[in-house]
Parts: C-alpha cells; structure tokens; sequence
C-alpha cells in the first residue's frame, strides 16, 4: 500500500505516521520528493481500511492499494477454476452450462411445460422467479412461495435443479429445496442477505448490481465466501449506462476481466441486459465466445402472454435452435453444454 | 396511456386488443396512419403494469404512460406540502432542517459532545450510524446495536431527536425509540425492507439509490405510504456517473424536481454526495438555495480520528460556522432553521 | 407522430393546434381522454423538428416519434445490407474484415514491418494514427503529414488499403490517398467534418462517441449519407460508464442493434474499448459472434516501446495467434476473414 | 510521480528503469516491498507522458501522478482569481455576470428586443446562437452569418458585449467582432479547434463536455491557455447520466471544485443542463450559492415560438423576476451583478 503525504507536512508528522504502522507490524519506507513524499507500508495491508486512513488521516492526500482487498475469491490465491456443483450439475471450467426458464414461475403447468421442453433443448438448470423484486408496489409481485412449490414440482418431474431468487434473510428455510440460491442486482449490497447466504451449504448465484463495479461485485461475492460458502457464481447482468435503446448495457468485458481476477465460475444473463428478444441469441453467443461459462435465458411458452418480461423471453422453438447453435459453439471453445 | 401498435397488424387483432381493454373498463381510443396505428387508453390506468403489456403483447411496439404510476406521493393528489414531524422537529414547508452529527456512533462520549455541540450551532436532530453497510467484509461494520444506544443516551441529555440507518427488516423493533429510521441508498430497492419501515408508525428517511432515477425514487416513496406510512422525507445524495474526482455527484436538479412532482419534504446529504470536506458548505448553502427542506451533515468532534468518512466531516466549528452562514441565509428564503 | 397535449387545454387553441399541421399537409387524429388529450400526426412526419415543437408549443407536453428520423441508413428503406469497398477490399456482408496497425505511425521502418506482418496473418486494411486527438497538449501529438506518408509508403509496397484518422475539414486534401477516412469518437458529433467527408468519394469509419446514444450515432451517420457519401463504416469503440476498470465499456448489444437498425457495415474496436492487452482476443471473438463486420484491432511489433496506447496492442506473434482463431471462427460464422 | 512495478521483476530491469530516469535528470527512490516495488520519481514530471509509460514500460504496473499535469491553469501556480474582461465588462471575483439572450438569433428584431429587456433587467453580455450544432441533419441549423451580423447590430445597439458558438477554425474571421467565442460541449475536445482560440486575443468560453471529466475540461483550457490565450472562462453544462427526467445533470459539485483547483472563472448554464423552464431559477440561485462566477441563460421575447430548445427559455418578464431575486442575493454573496 502507497500512501502519497500532503505537501510540506513537518518531519515529524511523518515520522510519527511511520512510526504508528511499524507498531502495529508493518513495515514502511519513506521517499521524500521536492513536493510530495511517499509512504510504501509493507505487510498484511488487506486488513488495512485505506479510505478511513486516507479521510482521516490530515497529512495523507492520496493512498494506493497494490495488493487487492479480496482474499477468498481472488485467483492470485487459488489458481485453478472453481467447478460449482448444483444438484449435480457443473458449472465452471470446461462446461458451457445453460440456465432457463421463465422469468416469473406462473402456474404449475406453464413451469413443467417449460422445464420439459428446455431439459430436451438442453438446458441444464431451470430458473423462474417466485418472488419478483419490481420498481413499483402495484405491479405483479410473484407467485412467491406458491412459485417456489411449482419449481420444486418441475425439478421433481424432470431432474433438473432449480435457481430462485431470494429476498431477504428471513426466508432461507423456504429455500431448503432449491439448489441455487439467486441474490438479484439490487440486493448485491445487501450485506445481511450475503452473510445469511454465507451461512448456507449450496451455492449462491450472485448477480451485479446495476451500477457496481467490477471490484465492489468481487467484493460482495468475498462477503458470500467470508462467511463460509465458497460456492459463488457470478452473473454480469448488463449496468446502467446513458443509452436508452436497450434495457441495460451487457458489459462483457467484465465477464472476460473476472476470469482473470478470480477463480469463481462467470455467467452472463442477456435476457435481462437488452430487454429484447432479438438481441438475444447474438448476446448468448458473444458470452460463450467471451469465456463465460454459462447463460441464464428467460425462456416462455407463450410469451405474448407472460406475466413478466415477455418481450426479452425466447420461445420454446427459439430457445431450441439458439441451443443447437449453441452446442456446435461449445465444440469449438471445448466446452461441454 | 397510449400504445404504439406495430406496422401492419391486422385489423382483427386491432379490435380484439380494443375489445379486451373495454371488457376491463376502459375507453379506447383508435388513430389510424398510414404506417402506425395509436391506441389511447382511458380510465384508471395507473393500474395496468405498461411494461408487461408492451412486452407481452406482440401488437404493441411501445407504451406511455400520461399519468404517473405514484399516487399516494404525487403532488396532483395532495397539492399541500407535507411537513413531517420527529420527535416534535419539522421537516418541510417553511423550515430548513439541519441534521448533523458522526458519520459513525463510535463512543458514548463522542456522540454526546458532538450532539451538545450541534445542537448549540443549530441542529435540530442529530445522526449517527450504528450498523454500516460497508463494501468490504473487512471494514468496520459500525457498533450495531450499542451505537444506537450511544444515540439514545445523547438524545436523552439534549432532546434532540435522532436519525440512524436500519440494515433489514428484523431489526425494527430496535429503532423502536429512534425518531427516524433511515433507508441508505443500497436498499433503496430493497422491497421487503420499504414494506416493513411501510408499516411503522415513525417518519422514514429515505435516500435515493446511487443508480436510481427520480421514478424510481418516487416509487420506492410510494411503498412505504402504499403501506400505510406517508412520513417519508427524500433524501437526494449523489448518484454515480463516470466523473472520479469527488465521490459522487450531487442532483440538486433532482432536488428542485422532487419539490414540484411529490409533496414530501426533501432533503440533500451533501457530505456523502462529494466526499470531500471542503466541498460542504458550498453544497449546503446550494442545497438551501434550490429549494431543499433541510441538509445531512456529517460532523465530527475530530474528523483525522473519525473511525469512517473523516474526509467528508465537518469539524465541530467548521460547523458552527457553516450554520451561521445558513441561518442569515434561511431568513432571505423566508424559512425557520 | 403523437403528440400528448397538456391537461385542460382549452378546446380552441387544440383546434387551432390541429389546423396548423393540417394546413401544412399533414392529417392529425385527435383522441380526448379524460386527462390527456392525445394527437397523432400522419405524413411526412421525419421533416418535423419533434423536439421543437414540444418546446415551444406551450399546449403539448409531450412527443413521440413513431417513425425513426433517420432515413438514408435506414434498414427499412434499404433492407440489403451495403457492403462498403475500400481498395478493393470489402467490408459487410459474408466477410469479417479485420483492420491492424500501430495505435501511431512511428517511422516508416516500422509501418511497414507492421503492414507486412499483419498482412501475413490475414489482416486485409492497414491502420495507424497520423494525428493523434491527446487530452494533453504536452502528450504526442503524432507524426502528423508524416506519419500519413509512411502509412503510403507501406500501403504501396503491400498493397493493404490504409484507414487513418481526420482531426478537421481543412485535411481533406491531404487524405487524397488514403483509403478510409477516420473520423474519432471526439469527433462524432463535429458535424462541419461530417459534412465535410460527406463530399467525399471515398468510405468514412465513423466511430461511436463515448457518450453517444446509438440513435445520435445512427443520426452522424446519416449526415455523411446525406451529403452524399453513403460509404459508412461504422465503429463501436466503447461508452464512458462509472467503471474504472477498463478504459471503456465495450456495448457489444450495440452492434447486434445497429446491425437490426441500419444496413451499413458494423465493426468493433476491442483494443480502445478496453485498454487491457489480455481482453482485446476474447473480445475480438465475442464481436464476431455478436454479427460484427470486423475488427480494428492495435499492433506493433514492439508494444513496450510504442510512443502511444502501447498497454492494449498486440505483438505481431499475439495478432498472429488471433487471427488464426478468428478464422476458424469465421468458418462456423459463414464469414470469409 | 509514482510508479508501481509488477510484482517479480528482475532486479537488473528496475536498476534499468530508474538508470533512464536519472539519465533523463530526474531523481528516483525505490521502495523495495515483499510483493511490489515502488518508484517515486522526483523533478519536472509534468513533462512525463505518464500513461505512455504504464503502457509501454511492460515492468511497471501502475502509475499515479503527483502533481497536476495542467500548469497554465492551475491555481498552484497563479493564486490569485484571475478576472476576465469582455467588452469592458468583468466576468470572476467579486462579480456575478449574467449572459442572457435566445438560445438561436433569429431575427434582428427578436434579438434586438430581447438585448434591450435583458440589459434592463440587469444582463451585462448577450447570447445568441448563430451556427447552431444539432444531432440531426434536417433540423434548423441556425442563422449563421446572418446570425452574427444581428448580435453585432444588437450590441451596437445596446452596448452589450456579445457570446456566440464558433463551430471550425476556419470561422475564426468570423467572430472578429464577436466578444467572446464559445466553444461547445461538443467540440470540448476538438483539439484543432482550441489551438485555433488559442491563437485568438480575446475571451473564450468554453463549454464542458457531456462526458468529460474535470480534469479534461482543465485540459482542454490547458490547450486554449499553452497556445497562448489565458482568457478561458468555464462553463459547467450539464454531464449526461443515466437520468431521463433531465435533459442532463447539473453538476454543481465541478464548479465548487474547479473554484479549487483553477484560477479561471467559472459559470453555470442551468438551461442546457436541466432542459426545463421551471428549473432555471432554483438552479440559478444554486449556482450562485455555490460560488459560480455567473450563469449564462437562455432568455426569449417568446418562448412558444422560439425556433430551438423553446422549453428551458425564460421569458422575458420571468428573466426580470429572475434577476431581481438574484440581485438581492449577490449582496448577500459580497458580488456586483
């Protein structure tokens, strides 16, 4: 960690900081400029908070942290790609694993419709929402646990596990059942729900906020891994940008940049980043393309009719045929679908 | 509201739209051109969620709504302006409330001190974060449940009425003695949380998402008086854009809009907004003169030993003498700080 | 075009409203409601400054423009895609068109050790900077008339076409020679150069602003075409978001949109969206799998020594390697590199 | 200027490294630490190409500059507030300068009357757009010549010095008689164009950038300044964000910080940036509060027929209003309007 002084700080102010981290363990070299002097400290630096050091800290204007904050999850100390495993399904290194289903779990019927139709596509994991987060309190807010049972109903029937998102800490027993639990965009700092899905054993789908970095996100899934749960994957989901044509901008240089910085398995989800189905299938195989490891696609047997964000769902046929292109796709990346 | 059909629909389906929309009750209006076609709706259309039929229904190619979706918020249903009151103290209409105090509870000692010295400039309700949402797991979390005590202590000794920040739903009961409870900005859209503090009996102090446009803000206000709570102050706080040299970016255009589309009082935080100290008062007299209901100020009794966000605290005269600026100030706006 | 009229408009001054576009050859289909009164405009309506009139005309609170204002790079009007020729090389349709070269003509030494490198690997245009737009006027500037010499030189002795950047309308002259003509993403919306190269004869790149909507960008396209040069390339090159991890956010969405949206040739600029070295191949692929036309992409033959940008260009060997990727990709694409 | 290295670098290439240095008469300490090593290089590192060097220099990871890469500008350098003067009339310390005028010329006669109005009220330069840069090709694209010649004959006229948009280097005869020569937020960063004002002998006001950050818009009056021409006057505009409500977001916060960190003036333009009518005072007075050097508005003699950007113009009686409550004001603030 660089800690660049305020010019003209008396020497001792700065021996007096020097001396303060080498008491607590560090050590610290000092290089003094014709305007500014530089402080490089030396030791276990992650466990220094270095925005309260640089805002408290009256003769510090500027500090630079060369190792980063995150620990668990960062590759520099786990090399090798980390396979989560949900009810039997690998998602990481050397799959291409598709996650789909609707965006909200409508009726028991619709759910199975679905899950039948995308297990024969070949899609590995069913997704649907019970509880939808929405922007306005009068809008449709999910069949909540009603939708949960058709999940569980679906997963029965046809094997594949299931992903739901969850709300809030009170609920985890209702995801006793559920094989992935999903933590939305707009819960990515909500710090409680990470330590409360810290605390479980199966794996957490964590999405990016829409206005969160790439290190914040890294950050958030540190939380998962801090308390206890390793089984984190990452879903780059689209950020908030100034263009309005699409819903959200798929940032996936991000997806390309977190398999570099950690060892935990990267999905993309370009149903929710567009918002229009057309942009869809292009999107997936960008990602596939990118180095993601697998998808999330909002599938529908009707779209015209769904609940929910109908009209960035694919069909069941469209759904198919993106698989199709998909898989001769994995060949070439030497992924397994 | 007003649908955009697609180019060409033919005409049966054009009717059958209509004829569904006046089976729910309303009147459709139908203009036909030469290459769209426009259907208006009439009739309570606050209740249709526009998105889902744009997005589900293949005629459609766009949606607008003419009447907002916030009702119990908006000012054209309620043209006075709401002044709430904690603990006896307004917020609104003729008064320009100051809210000071510690980033962070830290001691018993400090937040009294702080408190006398606020109160003395002129503070009418003193804050104080006990649990803090952080991005890291390994920053200080805040002193939870003994801070909000440290609060309680310093309210009882100077009558000023106290503002802290509540983390999730299960913890209402402990902000039982505390005037106003805050929502930060990361759970602006944390539902089930807007839901709860929805069903207190105490003002809510709400800050606006760091990625969240003023709808949105305004619907998240919505929730809490849909669910029965309409003591709900706005507080616009910095929104995040690509400029890096002050932390975020203060809307005060958002400030002068909220004041024409709700009747809530709206406040602004200029300190989390710029993160940087002498930025404040600049901001603050900014904030009085665009029409404001009152500023947050983090104050401190020693900014360099703050334990969180030193760099954007005031110190205990800085803002003694930033409120004697104010208070000849206010008297021009015609309001009572 | 629909226009929605204020509330409580009284009835005169809509006739009045009315009778004027009428006057003007348009028909207007008026639709009461209870609220709002909606009117939609039929004819010619791309003449209409839209913008305009919701401005000035105090009864109108609102417009929407049913039918895209852009016209001569309009897929509707033109549904076969152009394919833009430049020395002979095409660039659209059924070809995946890959343009490398230094950020910065250096020496001609250098130019053409470049040019015939890439041109060993399958690069079909060459590229470098002549004039380098730099934040700072003490930065390298390029090597101006110079620089534009080189690239010739290397053109002639390879016979690769060469692209370089334009900084203002005086310099058509002095790109007599140059195959493509570049304008900068600084410069997307200087609409005297756009007029400028509009009269041209010879094929524009046009790169998207940094903080350009796609519309705005279609929109600078559509002045180069209708001064007359239809020969539009154009360039995704990365928006400005609040990420600060990459130099830019690659909108690799926006390809696949305007790809839908206009009939011109598309391309992407990997190298300058990211500035990381190690992400420019997997997002070259992912832009290929999106449906772009081609790349541009950053090489020199000694990148530790590059006067400019040197962080995200490829050695020769690494373009090399990439290439023979692409390729293979192309075949699965249809696309001919 | 400090440099970080990668992490296991040789130590014959970091000897290399700081050799160059030296050689190049700049004094470099080295910090060796357990992970990374620092390079802190003392003299006249403004000259340095910072980025160049992080880019080229394949040992060193990361650089952070010290000391600002902006001299002419900076405040460090030239304490006191420098005062502008155009046409007599002082714009900076100790005064309040309001421009006002349409946002287009239209006609000598609408020009006139408007200059007449706003000097009565109290403006002390006139605005009016002559060549007007707009995102479509058939939009109205100003008066041009014309245009100019009716602000001449206004000012001659009124006494009025007067403000108007140069949009190439080219027009630079143009804008002979012109007072001040306004820069653009889209040319912010045509460099060509402000080397040409540069060579100017008279004020420049240059507008913001929509993306640009702080420090571009100092460099870019870096350009003006090193060229040789220090009358640069700053206007904040407005940055694009992803707000919808606003045309786009005032940024207040830059203009506190520019006050900070340059010597320049600085002005506000709340008519761009909000977009709408009823904004314009309370951003006004905000803008003066926050210690703005004055505020250029957007005034029309008929708002409802105005040929462009019609709905954030004042008119001419709420002007009047405007600045009787700004003159109460800007006593208040120690400032002659």
């Amino acid at each position: 960690m660089v800690f660049i002084l305020n010019p003209n700080v008396p020497k001792d102010k700065v021996d007096q900081f020097i001396a303060g981290w080498e008491q607590k363990g560090f050590s610290a070299i000092l290089s003094v400029g014709t305007e500014h002097t530089a402080v490089c400290l030396i030791g276990n630096t992650a466990e220094i908070d270095m925005d309260h050091v640089v805002q408290t800290d009256d003769i510090v204007s500027y500090g630079k942290r060369v190792t980063e904050q995150y620990k668990a999850v960062n590759r520099t100390v786990h090399e090798d790609n980390t396979v989560v495993r949900a009810g039997g399904v690998p998602i990481g290194e050397g799959f291409f694993t598709v996650i789909a289903g609707p965006c909200s779990a409508e009726s028991a019927e619709q759910v199975l419709e679905i899950a039948r139709s995308v297990k024969d596509s070949g899609a590995k994991i069913l997704r649907g929402g019970a509880f939808k987060p929405r922007s306005s309190p009068y809008a449709f807010q999910g069949r909540q646990a009603e939708g949960l049972e058709m999940l569980r109903a679906a997963k029965r029937e046809t094997g594949l596990p299931i992903v739901s998102e969850i709300m809030n800490q009170t609920q985890t027993d209702l995801f006793e059942d559920v094989d992935i639990v999903q933590i939305g965009a707009r819960n990515m700092q909500n710090f409680d729900l990470l330590k409360a899905v810290g605390a479980l054993k199966k794996p957490v789908l964590l999405k990016r906020g829409l206005a969160s970095t790439i290190e914040e996100f890294l950050m958030s899934a540190e939380y998962i891994a801090a308390a206890g749960n390793g089984q984190v994957i990452l879903c780059e989901r689209g950020i908030r940008t100034f263009e309005t044509m699409t819903r959200n901008t798929l940032d996936l240089s991000a997806v390309a940049l977190l398999k570099q910085k950690t060892h935990l398995p990267v999905i993309a989800d370009p149903s929710h980043a567009c918002g229009i189905r057309s942009l869809v299938p292009p999107l997936a195989k960008a990602a596939l393309a990118v180095g993601a490891d697998g998808i999330m696609i909002e599938t529908h047997n009707n779209p015209a009719k769904a609940l929910c964000d109908g009209a960035q769902s694919l069909d069941l046929s469209q759904f198919q045929s993106l698989m199709g292109d998909l898989k001769k796709r994995a060949v070439m990346e030497g992924k397994e679908i």
